[in-house]
């Protein structure tokens, strides 16, 4: 069993809204010394092993679903789980 | 400067349908080694440097608002920058 954690975020050329009202409404809180916020999303899988490599699963798994990769990076760190 | 990521994720006992509809389209292209999926947010802050302490600055940052903390855990780590 593998424990993935798997991170998208906009690529840096990409405008970021979501990341723009965050910050606004950081300000408007008060909270000058906030320059810059960037939101991403931030995904835990569970996968069970199976004959193929796991790096190679989740790369087709990010490329085909998870990520656009035409606007978004990803990366992702796999952590093997022992069944208790 | 730092720079800051923030982890917010759904708590333990907390349905996640987003994460269940991703795991059933992963399904549906034959992943059926995914056995769960838990989505949740990631975001990257830009701070300055102020005369608080920073993970004093961060921890209110999400409480007051990047968190929801009564169906959301977070965590975060900080990262100095120097400015060049």
């Amino acid at each position: 069993m593998y424990k993935v954690k798997v991170y998208v975020t906009l690529r840096e050329s990409v405008l970021d809204p979501q990341g723009t009202a965050v910050k606004g409404s950081l300000h408007s809180l008060s909270y000058n010394e906030v320059v810059d916020v960037r939101i991403g999303k931030y995904m835990e899988l569970t996968i069970e092993k199976s004959d193929r490599d796991i790096n190679e699963v989740v790369t087709e798994l990010c490329e085909k679903l998870l990520a656009n990769t035409v606007i978004e990076d990803y990366r992702f760190e796999v952590e093997e789980v022992v069944a208790q």
